[in-house]
Order: structure tokens, then sequence, then C-alpha cells
């Protein structure tokens, strides 16, 4: 069998629920609340024998009863079940199973026989099996949500594999307010059939994955896991963040994914030579991929730093340093250009501190002619993008105390700021391949449940973290060429 | 004169603001609505000659004319100004003034002469002088908001003192998000007359202050400091941000606060002698100032984990490694004593997976069992804790399908179960004296506008190295001891 093209798990045309429930506490209810109230896309069936109706859908009481054909059946029924069902699934010529239940490899020798059972029965009918013991998928496209937690991911570019399907979910939830955008995830279980690197190869060829970001605990196939990684982040950038790095989370990790896994554990070193950006912790999995799915990488290590205040650039300066980066002083004529526009008491200087100016007029000059020099890399704009998100964070208190007029108007300026400055930077952005990246404690909230149009991160220190990765990335692809 | 008393900075029973302004553009008019949204406890004057009316409230022409006694001016008018403001101050028998107006010696010599002249003026008269070229201040207690932007973080126990008001305002701006509260907070601008060391000092006397928290760039005088920072942290844990730390990052902080500091850099290895507990970046400012102020510190570096779910467990474990602390197997009596509670598949061990039972009886006894060892000096609890906020966070897409009676009840368990929970980490953690940190996404919002009861981290990294800084703190306390 050729795991090539796993549309039938990410881009299926129907799905059904085996397994549906009523009862609001048990899985069967669960999944089927987040497919339906996600509105997938395709047609969604339900089955369950003990169960007629289920949010005002009919539910079938068996595989067979489906009056259309099932590409993808998500499977919730106790393990002991599963064998026949998805020979059930095979007879319909249902394409791929996402198994949920668990109770195999990872509980007895008796699961892993069931486990070897199951398999089988997948691999004869042409089944591709995900899991079993997995928390689901999701997929943006066709608007598919088959997890065990209710999650909506932003849609996005970044595919995610995880071999940790609680840790998996946690990072969906969080990437909201990360303003993360999702394209497919997969929570992949034991791993009986498909593993991390199937997933891996597709999402490589997925022309809707722009990037790559894995949790990985373990390999079944190490070398070919390899292989493929160092092929496909020729392509597109991988990030990925391992646990069980040391020797209590080697052993934590045993007892979470079981003997399933190969326990060799690869160093750092050998990640890098396959072209995968290997990061710290969970923020910085979700905020390097970002930056890889939305922005230029940058060319060389040379940061050019835009502030609102003294202090943070000089963090962010210090960050940049210590993460490898350069943050250069500006050439003379850069700086008389920008004395034009800036007021007499302007030190000058890369950070570009903008004294408390803040017009959009000075902040966009910067901006432009910082990234027109040939010698800066990338820049970072601190606490000028986004106002309007962070005004709405504003303690209420405060500006209830005003009249409502003069707040409409206060809104209407900063968002029009907010506008004019995103088209300006996605501008400079496309015109020089240079990231732009901007700080700013906005976050999507109450009146902006969407993604910011620029890039952004809470603090310095992560937008700085981001750039280094992908200056890293860089210089490994240069290595390659 | 003797700062060591600077009530009438963070308590004053009156206050006045000298440039109070209707234009919506201008400090005198920002200030303003500061001070009076967040309802400061004392009197609050306006003044300025070109006004009468200020939010429906009278404003004098002069200091003079304010018909009772001031204890803090918060100045805004421009610097040539200051001077003989400063002088009627003193003549009316200001105790303290804030001047928040920049245009001394961060600006030109000539601005360096004015500065001279107004600390002269404040030495006179017996005025504690904060500034100039502040951001202002803020006080719990009294209800003091006399910052330049519309802050509001929650009252708490922690005071902190910035030599950055930009960054110092943008994390109290960011404190909210985090759940982290504030007694007292300055921004100390030129230093003209209070340094650092006189804050922390007022800060380490003051009986409602826990914890002290310091951004810092440079050093009027490294010695003064130490030695202060060294009494006081026998007392109060201090957790320090230092700016400048790298060589370009030094030479953005001089041009940022001037000639006026110290260029003197201080090691690592000298904060720590003074006991103070020098974090990486604005984050960890924020995470380990919160844990010094709410948890007692642990006495060793065995942490029990509690977790939802596998992989949570292994990179909390990783964290725990690599931060210098400690995950120790279950002695066998606690593992029989869990099995009795736990489903049969249960596997064991550190990180104790609850392997989706989650029922409260486990979790609390888990809580309780783990708290209760000798050999273990700290809980951390994953995916367990403020599951209400997590719940109001879920995208409501999904939760409108469902009938309202549904969504009721379901809420209702959640939110009784938290509550519970809750009570009991309190009371473990009173009985044990040992520090149980939860890993939740939670996070203030709408529904939840206040911080949750539990000492909560959005992810296993940030618990876990906040537990080491303050098991480091420990091992400095003990050191001294």
């Amino acid at each position: 069998m050729k795991f090539s093209d796993l549309d039938a798990i990410f881009l299926p045309k129907s799905a059904a629920l085996i397994g549906a429930s009523r009862n609001p506490r048990k899985w069967g209810f669960k999944i089927g609340l987040n497919v339906i109230a996600e509105k997938f896309r395709g047609a969604f069936y339900l089955v369950n024998p003990k169960e007629t109706e289920f949010l005002s859908r009919r539910v079938y009481p068996n595989i067979r009863d489906i009056p259309g054909a099932v590409d993808l059946a998500v499977i919730v029924i106790p393990a002991p079940l599963v064998p026949s069902a998805l020979k059930e699934c095979g007879a319909m010529g249902v394409k791929a199973a996402v198994v949920i239940t668990s109770g195999f490899r990872e509980l007895s020798p008796e699961g892993e026989k069931l486990e070897r059972e199951i398999t089988g029965i997948a691999r004869d009918h042409g089944i591709l099996l995900v899991g079993p013991n997995t928390m689901g998928i999701y997929s943006a496209d066709v608007k598919l949500h088959a997890l065990m937690v209710p999650v909506a991911p932003f849609p996005g570019k970044i595919s995610f594999v995880s071999q940790s399907g609680n840790l998996g979910v946690q990072l969906l939830t969080e990437s909201r307010s990360h303003e993360v955008g999702f394209q497919k995830f997969v929570s992949n279980g034991n791993e009986a059939m498909l593993h991390s690197e199937d997933y891996i190869e597709y999402f490589g060829g997925d022309p809707e994955t722009r990037t790559i970001m894995i949790y990985l605990e373990g390999f079944k196939n190490p070398q070919r896991f390899l292989e493929i990684a160092r092929r496909v982040s020729r392509e597109k950038p991988i990030v990925l963040l391992k646990g069980g790095k040391t020797d209590s989370g080697a052993r934590a990790a045993l007892s979470h994914s079981g003997a399933m896994k190969s326990t060799r554990n690869i160093s750092s070193a050998i990640f890098r030579q396959a072209g995968i950006i290997e990061v710290e912790d969970t923020t910085e999995l979700l905020d390097a991929a970002k930056g890889f799915e939305r922005l230029p990488v940058p060319r060389g290590p040379n940061v050019g730093i835009i502030t609102g205040g003294g202090g943070l650039g000089v963090i962010t300066t210090d960050a940049c340093e210590l993460r490898g980066l350069r943050v250069p002083p500006l050439t003379t004529g850069l700086t008389e250009d920008l004395r034009k526009i800036m007021p007499d008491f302007w030190p000058g200087g890369n950070p570009i501190d903008l004294v408390a100016t803040g017009g959009s007029r000075v902040v966009h000059t910067c901006i432009e002619k910082l990234a027109a020099e040939p010698y800066i890399d990338a820049v970072i704009a601190l606490g000028v993008a986004n106002r309007a998100r962070a005004f709405a964070d504003t303690p209420q208190t405060i500006f209830r105390t005003l009249p409502p007029e003069m707040l409409q108007e206060k809104t209407r300026v900063i968002e029009e700021g907010d506008r004019r400055l995103a088209e300006l930077v996605h501008e400079v952005i496309e015109r020089h391949r240079k990231p732009i990246i901007a700080v700013s404690l906005a976050r999507p909230g109450l009146k902006y449940e969407e993604i910011s149009p620029i890039v952004t991160y809470p603090t310095p220190e992560r937008a700085v973290r981001v750039l280094a990765r992908m200056y890293q990335y860089y210089q490994l692809q240069q290595r390659k060429s």
C-alpha cells in the first residue's frame, strides 16, 4: 500500500461516526457535536444500533445502512468491536478510518494482538488507518473537526502531526490566542499503520500546507523519518518539538506511548542535518510555525528595530545578540534621512526610538527606509501595530468615563491607522522579501475574532526567537544548495 | 533627607495634577482621566490657569488656590515651568512630586542644568522627587493610577520599579492576562533624587508588598543598590530583569537613559550574591513574581506531576530536568495507594497520568497524597484546574449547538469542580507549605474578570521555570542563614 496520498483522511467527501451517542459524556457525542457544529463540508453519517436520533439527525443502526459512499470512518466503539466494524467499512468501500478507541497496544499484550488484527484488516481492505488510540483529526478546507475535544483553530497554512493527542489539542486550543492558523492536524496515536513520517510526506506535497509542525516522542523507523524530513524540509520548513529529551522525560514517554516506539534517541544535530528546526518549548513551536507560515525568511542576521520606547528597544537588542542576530548601527545616510522627519531630540541609532512621536508618517517612513537598506535583513517594530486590538483590551472602566462620541472617534482613528500600517507592511514585505514582525500585546479577543494582518508576537523576546529560527532555516537551506 | 518612608508618594491622602488639560491628546488629560476613572481614594485636585473644568470637575488656576492640603503633586507642565511650580508646591507643604515632564538630563546640557535646579528646589523644600521624565506611579491600596497610559492592573502583592516607563507600563498592561496583581509601581525616570534602591528599600519595609520586581538598565550607586538588595532579599524575593546585558543592548541603553546611569555592568554572579533572582525575559519577570507572591518556596528539587495526558507529562518532565529539578519515581507505598483509585490500566509512575479518568476524587487524592510525601517538594497539576475559564473560552460555535439547559448544567458542574479543587489546593498548600502549581490555558477573559484562585501558568515550561527560580531562592536563603 502506498501512503503518499492521504486525501481520504484529510479531504473526505463523506464521513461516518461509528458509535455516535446521545450521552454527552461519551466521545461518540463530543466528536459528533464538533463535526456538526463546525459544519463539515461533506456528507456526515451517524451510526449506532442503539440510537435513532442525534441533534435532530438520523442515526443509522449499521454502517451497511448508510445510503451513500463513505470515504472516512471515525470509530469510537469499544476495542473488541473494532475488527468487525472495520470489516464492514471495508465491504462498504470506506477508504480511511480514524480509530479513536483505546485499549490496544498501549494497554496490554491482548490489546497489542487486537491492534495487529485491525491493522491486518485495514491492509486487506485497503483502508488507511489513523491510530488507534488517537484524539482525532482536523482539516480546514473541508471543515472537518473530528476531535475528542471542542477545538476550533483559525484556518491557516500550518499542518501538524502530534504523537500526543492531549498535547496536540492543547496546542490547537492555545493557537487561537497565539493567532496561529492550522490547515490540517492529526493525533497519530499508536501508529499501527501510518507513522509520523507518512503525514510529513503528505503535508510536504499538500499545496495548502506551507509549514509542518511536529511533536515527536519516538520513531518507528528513524531512518525513513529522517530521509523524508530531509526531502520535505527543502521545500517547506519543518518545526519540531521533541518530547523525552532528558532521561526522566524519556522514561515518561516510554510509559506514555508504551513499547511501540523506538526508544533510540535522536540528537539535535541529526535533526539539524535533516533540515528540521528543533524548538525549545511548546510556545516556540507555535511561534516559529507562525513565522514560517506567514513571512519570508531573513537572508542575513541584521535586524533593524523600531520602538515606541527605550526599554523595549534595549531588551530586544539584548535578545537579538543572545540569539545570534545583530543590531547594526544605522548608516550615516539613513540617519540623515530620518533626522528630517524626527524631532530635534531624536538620539539616532538602532533601535530607532520613536521618542513618543508615534505619528504614522514617521512609523511608515522608518519601516520603509529600514527595509530598503541592503544591510538590513529583518525589521522588528515594537508597540506600533494592532493598536485597535490593544485599545479594545483597555480596561473599560477608564474609557467608560469618556463621552461616547470621543471614544468612537478615537476607535475610528486607531483602526484606520492599523489598516494603513498593515497595508504598508505587506507591501514592503512583498517588495523587499524581508520579514517585518510586530510586537504588541494585541490578541484576538472579544471584538477582533480573527488573526491580525501583521505578524505579531506579544513579547520582544518571542519575536526575536522566531527570527533567529528563520535565519537558522535560511542557513540550513544555503548549506544544502 | 531620608528616603526610608515614601508614603507621601505611594499612599497620599490627596493629590494634585499640575497641568490638567481638556485636550485628549495631552498627558494632562490622560493622567487626569486615569486617576478619576480608577477612583483614587484621596482628594484629587486639578490645576491649570487656562482651564476651568475637567470631566465635570473644577480646575484651579493655581496650586495656591487648592482649598486643602496636598501630599502629592503630579506635574506635566513644560520643563521650563517646573521649577516655579515646585517652589509653589513647597510653599503649600506638598510632600512629594512625580515629574512626568521630559526635556531634562535625557535631552541636553541645558536640560541637565534644569534637572539639577529642580532637584535642588525639591531638596530645599523637603519634597520627594520621582523622575523627572517618568511615566508615573500606581498604588493599589489608595487606587492611585497616575500613569500616562490607561492601565489598570489587578491589585496584588507585587511592587515594581522600572527604569523604563514604556517597558514598565507594557508589563502592567500584560499583567492582566498573566493574572499577576500589583501593589505599587513606579517608573523612576531620570532618578534625579530617588534611585531604584530607594524604592526597593521602601518596598522591603512595605507590609503590603510580598515580592519586588525590577527592570534595571544601570546604577547611580551600584554598591548601595547591592547592599540594600542583600538586606531586603532576606525578607522578600527580588526578581530582576537586566536590560543592556549584551554590548549592543548596553549601547541602546546608553542612548535610552542617557549618560545619567553608570555604564558599569554588573554580572549575574553579583546579583546572585545579593540574593537577587535574575530572570531571562519579560515573561519570566511576571511569571516568577507571581509565583513568589502567591506560593511557598519548594524546599527541595523533587517535583510530583499530575497530568491529564501523556505528552504534557513528558515535556513537563523534560523541562524539570533541564532546569535542575527532578521528577523522582513514586514510592511503592504511594503507587499501591493510587492503584486503589485508578483504573486497572493505569501505568503507574511520576508523572501520574490520569489516563482520562479525570474524576475529581482521583485528582484530589493524587494532589493530597503527592504533597504529603516527604520526598516530594512541589506539585505541578496539568490540565485539571480552572476548567470553567477554559470552557468559557471554548469556541462558542460548538456549544451554541447544544440545548441551553445542557450548557447551563455543564457550566454549573465545572464551576463547582473548580471551586472544590481550589479549596483543596489552598488547604494542602497551607498544611504542607509546598507549592502547588496548575497549568491551564485559562486566563482572565470575558466572564472571569479576576485572578484565578489557583496559581496557574499557560504552559508547562513556564510553570517549571518558575518552580526552578523559587528553588534557587530557597537555596540562596539557606546559604545565607
